[in-house]
């Protein structure tokens, strides 16, 4: 009996794989046939060719994949920020101090431009207060129940369901010609975790995101980690390729981002010898998605526009290389 | 010639599964028939049948394995600290004042027994001043060489042959039943990077450990990752349940150790819910490794040895359950 389903399995992925490597271009249906789909394949099958000078072993083919921005959409905010400001307003009878309080106040008045005039060190305040003092095994299932509920503010979609059509299709293609994917986020790893391998097939084993301490301790006989407001690492910006290190511990071949905040982990992939590949997305799709850049606070992409244009590095326009954005959205 | 050689590697893949279910005692030679071996046979058996109440699927057959004194010995003192200890000679000379300064000073007049009196306080100091300033690609290679050369004090051997012949069959037999493994130590990440794969088969992303901040900068035009004194991860104790999460991301199902440092980690593994299993190598044996366990500072086991015989957790004596310790030595 194990024998017989280890065959069926065994089957199951020869043909996966015979069929990525015969019909490659049928798993790519939402790119349209234009230089950063040519460049990609062309990578991948110059690193998967036996014998090519270029050829990188299967334990090596390592891909990393930034999160906000690049496999979801970011606008117009982080989709961890609505989640902390429903959390602030589920928490709220028990801090009634946070109606006089910023950037709690603004959170509960609605106020959006007040909320972001507490800038980046208010979104931290908010993600401390909102993301402590539970155990990690509390902080999953509230983060499991708001996932399955939430709904973007204004395509009134699962959060879900804001993925990009083109990357899903593009982490298959990777995988097909034996790539390992991790994610490496500047979003917390505990918010990622419980629903990640749902969504994009990369389980947490292979997610890399920011991280706060955590407190060991026994309650009522059983041992409990319990979430702390002090950082651990920031998985941003130079954050990344140390991310990278303590959880990956070699240099990635691939890497895929949209913003400055991706810009020294595709300097440091890069950077590797042999045959590396850098893929920058743009969003200057106003219509289906959203156009931001050099001037945008969330995702702002503009030192790593000019080396990508200096180092030759992949971009994709959202607007002319994918013919489908979201999944089901034409 | 793609599709055939994926078939190829898919009927090893095959042949290697069904080798395992047939034939497991074969891969466990240097294990007596006692009491262990029976405990881990039975819990894969039982966690790797399907349709079993108890039965795992395979991306949750994760097992968590301490490094020190668990896959290899750690004494008279752990093998990282007569790296530390070879790295303050050889960087003496750039470091005058380390012939009048503790722990230093103890070092290179070869006092032992000065070292031990500068506590773990000392060692921390020992491998900040040691392990600090180089990139991390320096560092690497600086690991390579040390391992490639150097030899346990005692024994004269490479300390990658210094590993438990047991442990390598229990990595193999945990493997060929579909187990992810992991090593979970106090040791240093960038320490274990360059040798692990080598020595256990294990990769670097599946390797947690301490670590300590990088700083990210450009020399001459390349990106380098530069190792500071500053810790990011304790990686013991409570520690490694918290390096487990932010790491792998899901409670393990079965979890290997030797001392109190591994106590949290087999608390964390054994509290989740269905079947799990929680394994002491005990050092019991002077004659062909060391004896120690409730007085020792290296690997002191008593609190979870007190936990291990109150909650039924496999203990293994290294004297009487193991044929063989250490590889080729009789």
């Amino acid at each position: 009996m194990r024998i017989q389903f280890k065959l069926v399995i065994c089957s199951l992925v020869l043909l996966a794989v015979a069929t990525a490597a015969a019909i490659g271009d049928d798993i790519l249906p939402s790119w349209r046939d234009s230089a950063p789909r040519k460049a990609f394949r062309a990578f991948v099958e110059k690193v998967t060719k036996e014998g090519s000078p270029e050829f990188v072993p299967a334990p090596e083919r390592i891909a990393t994949f930034d999160n906000d921005g690049t496999l979801w959409a970011e606008q117009p905010m982080y989709f961890q920020f609505f989640f902390a400001m429903d959390r602030v307003k589920v928490l709220a009878p028990q801090h009634p101090e946070w109606k006089q309080k910023e950037p709690f106040a603004s959170v509960l008045r609605g106020d959006m431009k007040g909320l972001a005039g507490a800038g980046e060190k208010g979104a931290l305040e908010l993600v401390a207060a909102t993301h402590t003092d539970l155990t990690t095994e509390e902080f999953s299932k509230v983060v499991s129940e708001w996932i399955a509920t939430a709904r973007h503010p204004t395509t009134g979609r699962p959060f879900t369901e804001m993925v990009f059509q083109p990357m899903l299709e593009l982490l298959a293609y990777l995988r097909a010609n034996g790539f390992k994917i991790f994610i490496v986020s500047g979003g917390g790893i505990e918010f990622m975790g419980p629903w990640v391998e749902k969504t994009y097939g990369i389980p947490p084993e292979q997610v890399v995101g920011s991280s706060g301490k955590l407190k060991f301790e026994m309650r009522d006989g059983s041992p409990v980690r319990v979430k702390l407001p002090e950082v651990e690492l920031i998985d941003d910006g130079p954050g990344k390729p140390a991310g990278i290190q303590s959880h990956i511990g070699r240099r990635p071949v691939a890497a895929f981002g949209n913003s400055d905040g991706d810009l020294q982990m595709l300097q440091w992939t890069t950077a590797g010898s042999g045959a590396r590949f850098a893929l920058i997305v743009h969003h200057d799709d106003a219509e289906r998605e959203w156009a931001y850049d050099h001037e945008s606070h969330i995702g702002k992409l503009d030192k790593a526009w000019d080396e990508a244009k200096a180092r030759g590095w992949t971009v994709v326009s959202m607007k002319d290389d994918w013919v489908t954005i979201f999944p089901g959205v034409k």
